[in-house]
């Protein structure tokens, strides 16, 4: 990540460090990867994700994947240069523990604490499992969400990043009728053909429109607190992708989100508590018990 | 938590916290909320957001109540002193967020991040929920679940503490008969009638039994990061409790628990990741489709 050799993908050169102390790397949040001007929870995990691999790999370990991540989203950064300070709190060994801060003009912005170590990367399916992929229309006829939609309010970039594409029976909110199950379906791949890997399936995880479209008109949520567990490494190809929201009480809400590769094996999970406002004359669509 | 009076309560008595600094306090990890005689995790979450509240308060803020939580567990403390210290990140305005970390003899052993504001304490329904209780056993015709049992290679002594009352539909573990739908549930509350409170949650969320007892015979699970959402003030009385496996892969299990109080809202929500090794010789019972 440090080397010089150009970068053929968006997603390597929008999360690519440069080393500046042992324990610390500058990188450039990038505008790309950004919605209403703000960057993407996900993206940022995987940037401070790329740290606690290059600090673990540089304290000897070969503990390189991100199994479990919790962010605390304290501000947004802009686009343009911050950077990630790392502090390995333990080198285990079947599994290390890493804290890493990202911060701007030295004001900390988001902190993120992960579980560092190895994916099974054999193909091989789950033991058990009690969540299969759901049935979900072929991408042919799924419909992909653009970056820029007339009479929105701010650009998505991400859409331009990520290859996100709904199955219909999820895009009624696109219409004005949100079926009140508070799920979206679909698949997901990044649009400059890069390769999924552990790193892109924490930007996956975090770059659906919130499931609360589903249910009734608000805005994007600011993310509070996002939990991600990561369980194999993917099989090539479009990832399954399930949002759905589980409560909406006070103002918040949490969604979950799962991620399945083409071998039908679920390989990405986050979960995460955000505040959530609706318009003023929305009425909420009941869930369908 | 700081003052002379004598607590009525084991759990407050196994929380309290004393102040030796502006940033740390001291308290006795409580061999009675222990399993085979490493303390709970989700107890040493409610010590560690105790003292989160506690410096908060000290701030100047309001924000009392651990809206999230995120855990992760290098090691694990032994039953004595030990301190909790903290790191406010941010005071904010609707909410704010805090680092903690348990030591023991100098040594990290967990450190605990926190989201905290204020929960809604009115009663009120939640706005919308695709999780409503699922139906279970009346508590009269649960089992309570032991500390101690003929045979078993350690005492899970929160038993003790926490009365756990299972379905006898999701106890066909205990007879060597796992449903293979990994999913326990049945009623909690404190054994010495001590009301639920947020904190109280904290402890609950995480003591049940390893929900992958219902899929094959396993010890409990090492938890390698474990995150908790609270969603309201639980109204008196006994809560619902579900804990359910999703998948098993590669040596590891994630695992859901939810809390319903007695009005049926949804009041936490928890999420883990965790080590797993079955038995030798046990075949998982698949999951019934």
């Amino acid at each position: 990540m440090t080397d010089a050799a150009p970068l053929a993908f968006e997603f390597d050169r929008a999360t690519a460090l440069h080393a500046t102390a042992e324990d610390r790397w500058s990188f450039e949040v990038d505008a790309g990867f950004t919605v209403g001007g703000k960057p993407n929870g996900g993206y940022l995990v995987a940037v401070a994700a790329r740290a606690a691999e290059a600090a673990l790999v540089a304290a000897g370990t070969e503990h390189r994947h991100p199994l479990a991540s919790t962010t605390h989203f304290l501000a947004a950064p802009d686009a343009g240069p911050a950077e990630v300070q790392v502090t390995v709190l333990r080198a285990g060994r079947s599994a290390s523990q890493v804290r890493t801060a990202i911060a701007q003009d030295g004001r900390l912005q988001v902190e993120a604490t992960f579980t560092m170590g190895t994916l099974p990367d054999d193909g091989e399916p789950a033991s058990w499992s009690a969540v299969p992929p759901p049935p979900t229309a072929a991408i042919a006829d799924c419909t992909r969400l653009p970056a820029r939609r007339e009479g929105a309010p701010f650009e998505v970039a991400i859409m331009d990043r990520a290859d996100v594409r709904l199955d219909p029976d999820t895009l009624g909110f696109a219409v004005g009728a949100p079926s009140g199950r508070g799920e979206l379906r679909g698949w997901v791949s990044f649009g400059d053909g890069r390769p999924a890997d552990p790193a892109g399936l924490l930007f996956f995880l975090d770059c659906l429109p919130p499931a609360t479209f589903d249910i009734g008109r608000s805005g994007w949520v600011p993310t509070l607190s996002l939990t991600t567990y990561l369980r194999a490494v993917p099989a090539p190809g479009p990832l399954l992708v399930r949002q759905r929201a589980l409560v909406v009480h006070a103002g918040r809400v949490d969604e979950v989100c799962e991620l399945w590769d083409r071998a039908g094996r679920l390989v990405g999970q986050a979960t995460q508590l955000a505040g959530i406002r609706f318009e003023d004359d929305t009425a909420l669509a009941p869930h369908p018990a």
